[in-house]
């Protein structure tokens, strides 16, 4: 399942593998992975053993250094010895010159500022890939969106990837699976191939709107559930809340320009359920500790840190109101966390809803 | 959130309460609950809460006598407390008698025979109502075909109930929900009215197929999911069959006639999450058992007993060829358990196939 380069690679770089310091000088996809963090290094990993040749860039000389003295990323991703074929640099232009596919893997609130050098210097044909899942605050894009204002490039050449993939699951090629979305399905075709390793099948698909809401509204959902999980209940109603959840999920997509059925997939309820069985999840933990009836500020520093969730609640809220879109779970979660209102009463008051038809 | 009592309630039947030997004069929903095990003990105990007046039926002396005496079923249903407006009767005919709703919780093969002395019985405006998840052997029909042909009465007037629904959760008053479909949708809200009590939310459906097929091929994904987990993987790989497996279900659900977005809803993906977060399925557990190595009669004992799935996946198959779609997880349960392929083969098998479109 090796990748074959991409025929209308870039043209006027430097020979494979010489000037341009490429791991191989065999025709394969030259990958550039832009940042060090778990789901990057593992990222790379994949795209190495899908036969791509992979450099990556990170702004901590000691990260770069273990990487490429010993591909190993001990701080992020320990434990875990990375495959041939990838390096690594400090040096951001170097890292992109002559790349293929340019993956960014890097805190969805700083990438427009760290991207800001490469305006406009990408090859024209070069292929940007998205890792990251949000919203940038203020502007409200989503992280395609970003990219492609941020590096200048044509929004057709911008995929995501999405899906359930928790990276030391991964790491230990454990099977997984991920949805790459771009406009232009070729697009899309180019970015799967370069990353259909044996242990992790890529999916195509065209709607990005859907699969890049899907990972940023899992967070609120993710919240509810906790709550539900804090206040001791069990399997059933944890299932009713990501079934709803991506029910009210699918409404806003779809009033957003998204197809419904992308939420039903690999970006939507594959990725929510994975979060919302981890113990990894932020989000999912915060809410358990406001469901065992924690305040907000309690339950922040029980959780050692935010949960993107918190802040991300209102701007989705806000986009619903925005476009007459019933979102109950999320109007109950804005209401606990940010409004007083009883986490006790949430679920009296969801149950005790208007009866209505399933898909209405 | 009491139900009302049909406009349209059979008619020629004796004075409620009176001479029909119902718990309430009130103009409640009349309805009887044939079946005492623990799910229709529950959804006995929902009606009431609803407030229905409920006769149940069981062909045990000692259930029946305990519910109709102290209100309590501890072979079913240990440590809880039915609420009031429960009957119990073991004379079938004097069950039905009088009800506008029938509700039938009986296990799926032999329903038909059990049911045989009612047909033609029901009063005309009666409603039936299945709980149950199965295909019949033999006829491959639903359960709500079944009961149609064992009562003979208008198919229209036979809704289903399905979701996350693990009776002990919900005995225990932890919040749940389901859908009730029925072709016919004033079918449906009536039933949905019915059994809406603080702690049960129905969503009415028309799409009775996809609702039944929901509950009938959870099963495989459920033992797929299992032998996943007993191979030792995670969070991720199990998000991923549980998605894709829903996407095969789908699949062969708008092949049949359902609609493919139900799948998405609480009788599909609703209910399978909830099976496979649950120690309590028979199908997750016995997967997990053939995943860590066991051979199929080993597990079958180690379950203590069959699982649906290990017959149901071959029929699923055959459906599936009969009508042309690729249900490449359900195949590789049936080679597995039926067809001794190895276990330890089957992820990289379903991981090495073509790349593919998300929802092709």
């Amino acid at each position: 399942m090796a990748a074959g380069r991409p025929e209308d690679g870039p043209a006027g770089e430097g020979t494979p593998g010489e000037s341009t310091g490429w791991t191989t000088a065999e025709p394969a996809v030259r990958a550039a992975v832009l940042g060090t963090g778990a789901w990057g290094t593992t990222f790379a990993a994949i795209m190495a053993d899908a036969g791509c040749s992979v450099r990556m860039w990170g702004r901590s000389p000691e990260v770069v250094g273990e990487i490429a003295d010993h591909r190993r990323n001990s701080r992020n991703l320990a434990g875990v010895n990375l495959p041939q074929g990838i390096t690594a640099t400090t040096d951001l232009a170097a890292a992109v010159d002559g790349a293929d596919v340019v993956v960014v893997a890097l805190p969805s609130q700083s990438v427009r500022a760290v991207l800001a050098p490469l305006s406009g210097t990408l090859a024209e044909r070069a292929v940007v890939v998205s890792l990251m899942k949000g919203v940038e605050l203020g502007t409200h894009q989503r992280m395609s969106e970003v990219l492609a204002q941020a590096l200048a490039v044509d929004p057709g050449r911008v995929a995501v990837v999405s899906g359930p993939n928790l990276a030391k699951e991964i790491a230990a090629h454990q099977p997984a699976g991920a949805v790459v979305a771009a406009t232009r399905h070729d697009v899309a075709e180019l970015v799967a191939r370069a990353c259909a390793a044996p242990y992790f099948r890529p999916y195509t698909h065209t709607d990005v709107v859907g699969v890049e809401l899907g990972g940023a509204l899992k967070n609120v959902i993710a919240l509810a559930v906790g709550m539900a999980q804090g206040r001791g209940y069990g399997d059933n109603t944890k299932a009713l809340i990501i079934t709803r959840g991506l029910a009210e999920t699918a409404r806003l997509g779809a009033a957003l320009g998204a197809e419904p059925g992308t939420f039903a997939g690999l970006a939507g309820m594959g990725d929510l359920v994975a979060t919302c069985a981890s113990p990894l999840s932020r989000n999912h933990t915060l809410g358990a500790h406001i469901g065992a009836g924690m305040g907000l500020e309690e339950a922040l520093v029980a959780t050692g840190g935010t949960a993107e969730g918190v802040k991300s609640c209102r701007s989705v809220l806000d986009l619903a109101n925005a476009h007459g879109v019933d979102m109950p779970i999320t109007q109950a979660v804005v209401a606990v966390l940010h409004e007083g209102w009883p986490v006790a009463e949430m679920t009296a008051a969801l149950l005790a809803r208007p009866l209505k038809h399933e898909r209405a």
